[in-house]
């Protein structure tokens, strides 16, 4: 479902995606072996600049990379600022010899502060999918160009009126025998492809994504490189259409585009050629399997998951920094102002998400952690673990950005009238994550693909079938809530005891699990099409895909504390974990009273018991979102700011505003001057 | 608590306050009847053209304002466009003599496109404030220079460092009786001017908020009228700085502004004195009472009411008309891509939200109603309903508020891609409301306001007293909730029964009234201070609130049926009333159950019928979108398009975009051109 449209978007994902490449160039995976490898340079340079001294401060010294407020430059300078950038920072990685693919996308995320760039699918898709898809032919005559920036490269997928649902894309490639050519289509509006970064003004090339003809036969989706602009003039090339898609809500800084083609003709050899072949009579081979590009998928959404944290955790260094500087209104009668983190709404909305950010965090790294593992299984051949991790993959990208996007407009209300302010840095933060809620994967799709999974493992458990890894539960749930009717079955919740709550969560999971399958089983039984069945079910699916990703969050939080020694943070985290398991369960009591997981007492119990976790929390809460540790410089807020220095900082920035360069603003004279003598 | 604070932002109301002010002037408040009126051909016009043309259609037809998309602007070209199109309407308002306040509301929201503008503050704040707080003397002095736009003012209340509560704003004006001069001072960073709207460039007053001090007593808030900008250069003033408080999240239109006063005299007739006053001497004369600030205060609470319902009814529009024109994937195999609005995820996403944007029309509408009733009762002296319209307007300003926020969101997310896309106008409706939720007074102070109405309600209650009015629920409440112990009362539901829900509602509120009203008792037996029992119940009192003003909309919803004679509208409104009721239940089951007031199997019966539910709005969905009645000319929505001719205008606007203006972007010459000869 929209594979790699992330990456259409923006290249966040860039160095991991290199490194992955660079993997598979060192020989682990020798079956997919590229001809040509990142030059050696970049590799395997034993030591760089960077281990001496972070990218951080590498960057941040660099006078190059110094540059006036993004928010004080209209969207066209802000896209000429990121091409400048850009350019800089391709020459100083070579000129560093900066070769560890980490290392590149730290660098790269200095020097763009966390925001997307015109290059990003260039270095993110362009020349991995060259690496990955490219014939050696091919690969000797675009690698070096791309690698060399005269080919500069996109990757157009998504089109106007389809994304979601690739198999409905409506370009078309047809190939002419007599010319041995392919002619390259945008036979409606809706085709036009719509989106891909970097499409509309810096790359001269594009791999496109359209439905092959040959022998006049639809093979369905294949890539193709297409020339868009000259070499030379970057002009666009004759029956090409190319541009900018207009502004959107955020990514201002990255030239998202629109191509459309007519009759369109590229060489036969410009179609990606490792896999799928046309031969030069027009003969179509299928390609052996498609699981790479699966791995791929999987991987992406494993790092959106990370994203969801980082993104969180910037909002709540800002709003708990900022409510321990702001003081307001009275708590007691003739004393000063206290801060507003003393206030318990104040706590309760922002030491939940405080939670939430570390509980992501460690997700994400188990995440990272169960690819790689799992990545070490498939280059052995074993696949075993691949549907699981596409699901648990599928689900957790989705219930940590929406948790995540609901988050960081939290923490913006929270700082009052300045969080509205672009200096606050919370607006920017909203429109740069929010866009992953929707790419690589809508999320409500991503949550029903996950809830394929769990439907289809109840179904084995209550066949008797032993299931492995992380839905197991779903046997032994499966024989406690058959055994037990709702109302004798005991209470189970210990509700100061994490590992009872871990309990709890998996038991709501399972419940939900078996209503949506139930709903499925009844709609059948209706006689209605398992399509219609399944369409009908879909809110209890994705309410079951909801309870078990909040379920593998709590899980993967409790185990995270038993990997810390140190009995200050073990301590510090242990609240965390207790109060993110709390809240979960006062934020979704029904579910649990349902389960008959938990008494009406016990609910009040909860909310008592959160309230003095709340008031524990708050005596470290600035230095847990300090041990986030983000530099001032990138998290780039005025009411983030470590040093607590706020208002004269925020009078420094507002002078520097465009309205104010000078003091009367031309439309006094241009319009109220006249309009007074008129009156 | 920030009275007026949204009209510091901008001048939303304009209209209606001028109604109220207009009200007055026509003598239905003798007692405070000022010396001003608005001018006779302003109020006195018999028909104007908006009486034969609605305003849209006038403005919409009218050549001076067209204009390009203001996506396509930088900041400093939106406000100078702004600027130029207020400035037009004042001319054309007085051209075509408009004089109905409403009518002038609607015509300034279709000139601006309900997006707020730099005069608003004059128009919404600095006059009525001048009618309202002037001495005759003054009026003379400023209401027509103020009316011809010589003087352009605005009302600057809150400071750096102080919003919501206005006690604690450092702005001093110290009496100095040799001069019979006012100094006006910003003695600390904190306590610089900002978010005023119109301050930053376009402003040459200032109504300012200050501490007063004469005789070396301070005697707290006043208002004085500042000069800050020369009437004849517009250049600032000596001991005035003054400016522009740099890009926001929205509102870009609007220079609001800072304003920072160093010994800035003006002459002791700029206090405002109607009510207060300072003599020659430096004697202080008290005001005889503030309720009247106090009724603007809750009217404008009120407006914003009818405002969450505007601009979710408009998101709704949006995604539901696109949601019937995007295809997408596959629900049978082999058949067309359906509508997404057919899959009942997406149903389930904005069929609520529909229901949510009628519910709160009803609310809007009875609001207004409710302020105009109690309006002549106090005109009559009898200020006994105040109070709870008091409580009742910050609660539902928050409630309101809330859910449209997400809600907006919400539709801008089902819209996929596209949705980020500004053509679409949803990023605008969003970065334009959310404000909402911190102007006028912050919404979790303001369910804490409602909240300390309600528990002085229960404890009335509980002592015997007889409540009126809409909290009266709570004798019934508290008769019933001591009568029986929860295990044994019988379940109060029929889900299909609306009357029988409103009433679930009300138990439900009741009973979280009654926990916060023990939190707080408890706290209080821990011998807390009141401050510190208040503050560590505040999370509880906040529910409470909510499920009150929850119960209330509801209610009023149902009440708005019996109204309606249409059975068709009657229909289909009855069964948006239950999707709003039934999805409330769903959403907040463990209330419901830890109430009493459901069981179990009822909630699954609650499940069931919501997707029946769906299932019927679905056939109307559109119909009941149409009904809202906006114009594509005012909706500005690609997506959103009346015709559902969405594709080939998204591109036509896209060709438009800024960075389509050339072929070749100049930052090819200037970067990746250079680059490429280096590499």
């Amino acid at each position: 479902m929209r594979p790699l449209m992330v990456l259409e978007i923006h290249g966040l994902l860039l160095g991991s995606i290199i490194t992955t490449f660079v993997r598979v160039s060192k020989g682990q995976a020798a079956h997919n072996m590229p001809t040509h490898q990142y030059p050696r340079s970049l590799t395997e340079t034993p030591t760089s600049p960077c281990t001496q001294k972070a990218p951080e401060s590498l960057v941040i010294s660099d006078a190059d990379f110094q540059q006036e407020d993004a928010n004080f430059l209209s969207r066209s300078e802000r896209y000429d600022a990121a091409v400048r950038k850009s350019a800089q920072m391709i020459l100083k990685l070579r000129e560093y010899g900066i070769s560890d693919p980490e290392e590149i996308y730290a660098y790269k995320n200095c020097v763009h502060r966390g925001r997307p760039e015109p290059l990003d699918l260039h270095l993110g898709m362009f020349l991995p999918t060259l690496l990955n898809q490219a014939t050696p032919e091919q690969q000797e005559a675009f690698f070096m160009p791309a690698w060399n920036l005269e080919i500069i490269g996109t990757y157009a997928q998504t089109e106007m009126g389809h994304g979601t649902f690739i198999r409905g894309l409506e370009t078309t490639a047809t190939y002419d025998p007599a010319t041995q050519e392919f002619v390259m289509n945008s036979p409606t509006i809706s085709s036009i492809k719509w989106w891909p970064g970097g499409l509309g003004k810096t790359s001269n090339h594009a791999i496109v994504l359209a439905q092959l003809y040959t022998k006049g036969i639809c093979h369905g989706l294949h890539a193709f490189i297409v020339p868009i602009r000259s070499m030379s003039t970057h002009e666009p090339l004759p029956g090409i259409e190319v541009g900018d898609i207009g502004p959107k809500f955020g990514f201002d800084e990255v030239d998202n585009g629109y191509l459309k083609m007519d009759n369109v003709r590229i060489p036969r050899m410009n179609m990606l050629m490792k896999y799928a072949k046309v031969e030069r009579d027009g003969t179509y081979q299928k390609p052996p399997s498609a699981k790479l590009t699966y791995g791929t998928m999987v991987f992406i959404r494993s790092m959106i998951v990370g994203e969801s944290s980082r993104a969180l955790s910037k909002a709540c260094t800002i709003a708990i920094r900022y409510s321990s500087v702001r003081h307001q209104s009275e708590l007691r009668p003739g004393e000063p102002e206290p801060q507003i983190l003393d206030y318990q709404t104040q706590q309760y909305k922002l030491f939940p998400l405080l939670a939430t950010a570390y509980a992501f965090k460690f997700v994400g790294q188990y995440m990272t952690e169960t690819y790689h593992r799992i990545t070490g299984d498939i280059n052995q051949g074993d696949f075993s673990e691949l549907p699981e991790l596409h699901a648990l993959s599928a689900g957790l990208k989705a219930f940590t950005t929406w948790v995540a996007n609901g988050g960081i407009e939290v923490c913006r209300m929270s700082c009052g009238g300045h969080g509205y302010s672009r200096c606050s840095s919370l607006p920017d933060i909203y429109v740069t994550f929010t866009p992953t809620c929707t790419y690589e994967g809508e999320n409500t799709v991503m949550m029903l693909q996950t809830a394929r999974y769990l439907v289809k493992s109840y179904r084995q458990a209550s066949t008797g079938q032993q299931l492995s890894g992380i839905v197991s539960y779903l046997n032994e749930a499966h024989q406690r809530l058959q055994a037990q009717p709702v109302s004798s079955r005991p209470t189970v919740v210990n509700i100061s005891d994490l590992a009872s709550l871990v309990e709890a969560y998996k038991l709501r999971a399972a419940k939900l699990v078996e209503v949506a399958a139930k709903s499925l089983q009844g709609e059948l039984q209706k006689s209605r099409s398992p399509e219609d069945a399944w369409n009908n079910s879909s809110i209890d699916l994705v309410r079951a895909s909801d309870a078990h990703c909040h379920y593998v969050v709590v899980k993967l939080f409790a185990a995270k504390l038993g990997e810390i020694s140190d009995t200050g943070v073990h301590s510090a985290l242990s609240t965390l974990a207790l109060l993110y398991a709390l809240h979960g369960v006062a934020q979704n009591s029904g579910d649990f009273l349902q389960a008959g997981l938990l008494t009406v007492p016990q609910l009040s119990s909860v909310s008592q018991r959160l309230k003095d976790i709340l008031a524990q929390v708050r005596t470290n809460a600035v230095a847990l979102v300090d041990a986030f540790d983000y530099r001032d410089e990138m998290l780039n807020s005025v009411l983030g700011r470590y040093d607590g220095n706020i208002y004269e900082h925020m009078f420094e920035w507002a002078r520097k505003s465009p309205l104010n360069r000078t003091e009367v603003h031309e439309s006094y004279h241009k319009y109220l001057k006249p309009l007074q003598s008129k009156l």
